[in-house]
């Protein structure tokens, strides 16, 4: 990291106010504990008020209620991990190195590439398909025929977008994801499957994040349709027809399964599952590892599963799972007669 | 899509037989509410009447018995699933561009090309290989040595065939799947873990599916062995030593473990889990996000998990399930009790 | 397999104790019942026994303790699986065919390639990056910037390893990993997320073995560490900032979250989900499919979730779920009323 700024610089960028010295040299960011002079770095959790009190930064972005703990200069804002983003991005190395087609590259004479886009070396680009401004096409990546890559969005590496495929602008994918493979759609005839052809493609809005080995299936009919801001982390499955509302962001393992549609501003968290053809409202919230197995029409946090324990509880507790049916109608009967007996006894009155 | 037929030729294609007009032109598919004139659409679910009866379509296929409600030309079967699989295949457009090998593919001198193949841009195909009749190894795909692609099978891109395996006939296999890594075999030598060769391979049968981003490694001795017709969705792990029936389809992100046998006509849901060493019978269809433990040996649908509900009734409630064999026994205990409390005020007779 | 050896040169290779015919000309491996003459094969589970009674193989790798029941020559060890682990390395064919950079290979001219490494077709090395000896780049690599690929390291095909990801000594990673792709990182601004930069990398021990399909994310500020002799399988996926300790396996489709640490010599088995912020000691082992929600400070066996069983006996009794902790309190209930009966009645003692 070579960048540098000024914390003036820095609160301007963030959107933070400045307490101290403005023209004090930031050069890269840690955490509290690790800082040293030119670095940056924020408080969040008051957990880490200790690390605060004795950090080495040159500067800690951090809530103006907490200034009181910092004994250096500070960025004041009320919400610190949006600044410190903001700062991060101020320090990450550029990605693309030149504009233009690498000579490796195979670009159909049919597609059309931005003269201020980038194809680098072995990426493969079929008829139909355009490469808008300032977009990137990284290294080994595989753009079917009619594929539309929006300006300024960004395929790292080995990326596969098949077919008809649409992304929208500033978008990042990161590598090994594939964005229109076909939904698995199939037809019985007497044991033998047939297929069904998916003929829809996936459009992507803009500003999405599509993790690493993610797929994103296209639509049998339709579209598969991921929403502006949507944020995907990876190995995440998408199946055909599923519709992704703004700004809902997934964590990776997590599998949608066909034709559901998940609403705006929702939070999947890591190895989530969702059955097919169900609608989450905007605003839910599932935990890790849970399996959604039907509409959720209000928001709210959603949990299943049981988690994991030393085995020996979980053997000795598990095994009473298949007589939880029978438990509960003997308690039933157990409830029944004892008040009869409590009747009997003249007991009634408690 | 600029397919066209008359629906005399879809009647024929599909196996339906015609009611109406067979010289209507069709240009394309579509959902029985979304279609317009020049389109067919397919009425399968009663829940969509409503749309049957309204459809703008000029053809929908149904059974007979739905017939009555049909507004227009109708393609009449028992299987309407079936024959609109057929008649979507008729508008699925041309995968294969041309034939030949592109000039930045790079195939060994002894690898051996069908002239009716074709390989495309930046494929790689090792020594040893063979690549039958009207296959198809696209973008960026990379077969090992002594690899066999038989006729019409196609790779979409960036599919990675290792040394020695073989594909049947008139396969799909989708980007990112890697076919024949290593079996995770490993041998433990006082905590380290030293590797275990896997000599095997993976065969695959003839139409057979894979999913993008799926995963099926190499047998540790023998061959890992896909049959006949299976189809595989995205992102499934399938390990070493596993054997698949035929006409088995098995949805996203399952992983089946080591030296497993799976049988033919078996439905596995999304998510499952397969644990190794196991025999599921014929006929066995496992729910979504189920773990499989133990072998299954007569055909039915079996389940596990516990589904996600509102975060407050999952955390009141799971807690108790480390209470549960202590419930149990605190029940029958009561039981007893009582029963011995009702023999002494003599209500033994109810 | 055209490899042979004699039996003595195979005793030394695996450390156990000839007896029988050391010049006894061995071609290959095979198991007990399945092995014909010229092959080895190896006895570990007593459940086999009667196959190694039959058995046709030329040699058989066993316990002494075993040693009567082998009708053949005999390689002796109190770890008959190691040896046969040591024993199938020598009749694995060999990788790299050749060395030098191959003439379709795209490396910077920044990049340095040792002479006695191998860059294959189609692989993309950028500037900064060092591949040293022995190591292996395969068909379609991609390699950022700045990447260290150490010595004797093999990438088989389509690996990424992204910018200034270092990788030790003797790694092996399979198809379509990807390593170095950015955290899953993001700050809410009032319902939009907005990147936080992934500035730190991964780094890899020596002796790590990664699966196809694995990701392994790079770092918010420091590095993702896979420590020395850690075996990753098939579509794992490990968030930024994880830590795994020396020796630990980890078998498919497990999903570690971010900043979560776990110790040496661990053992996870499939389709594991581990939240963040956690920490696993030494030694703990978990069970397949479960989720771990909290640190486990102790080592061994733990253990959740509800297995699969016949669909109709999960339905009726995971419904009462959510009645457990009405149960529980029905039960305690149930108690205090019998107690207070028994009282009544002066059958206190019992």
């Amino acid at each position: 990291m070579s960048a540098q700024y000024t914390l003036a610089e820095l609160a301007e960028c963030c959107g933070a106010e400045l307490r101290g010295d403005g023209d004090c040299r930031i050069h890269g960011v840690e955490t509290l504990d690790d800082a040293t002079a030119g670095q940056i770095s924020f408080f969040n959790n008051p957990r880490y008020r200790r690390f605060l009190q004795d950090t080495q930064a040159s500067a800690v972005i951090l809530r103006p209620a907490d200034a009181q703990d910092c004994p250096t200069n500070a960025l004041l804002t009320e919400n610190p991990y949006l600044a410190w983003a903001r700062v991060t991005r101020c320090f990450a190395p550029d990605l693309n190195t030149g504009k233009g087609i690498h000579e490796s590259a195979s670009v159909d004479a049919e597609a059309s590439i931005h003269p201020e886009a980038w194809v680098a070396a072995g990426a493969v680009i079929g008829a139909g398909s355009r490469v808008e401004a300032n977009a990137y096409v990284g290294p080994n990546c595989v753009l079917g025929r009619n594929v539309l890559l929006g300006e300024g969005s960004r395929l790292l590496a080995a990326v596969v977008l098949m077919d008809d495929v649409r992304i929208g602008r500033d978008c990042l994918i990161h590598p090994g994801a594939v964005i229109g493979g076909d939904g698995f759609g199939l037809a019985n005839d007497q044991g033998r499957w047939e297929k069904v052809a998916q003929l829809g493609s996936v459009v992507l809005g803009d500003n999405v994040e599509v993790g690493a080995n993610t797929t994103i299936d296209r639509g049998a009919i339709h579209d598969t349709v991921i929403h502006d801001g949507v944020k995907l982390d990876n190995q995440i499955q998408v199946a055909h027809n599923v519709e992704i509302g703004e700004n809902t962001a997934i964590a990776a393992c997590t599998g949608i399964s066909g034709s559901t549609r998940i609403g705006a501003g929702c939070t999947l968290a890591g190895g989530v599952g969702v059955v097919g053809h169900i609608e989450l409202a905007d605003g839910v919230h599932v935990s890790g590892a849970s399996v959604v197995s039907r509409s959720l029409r209000e928001p709210g946090v959603y949990t299943g599963g049981i988690l994991a324990m030393p085995h020996k509880t979980w053997q000795k507790n598990i095994a009473r799972i298949k007589q939880l049916d029978s438990m509960a109608r003997r308690l039933k009967e157990l409830e029944k007669t004892l008040s009869r007996l409590q009747a009997q006894s003249g007991e009634n009155e408690e």
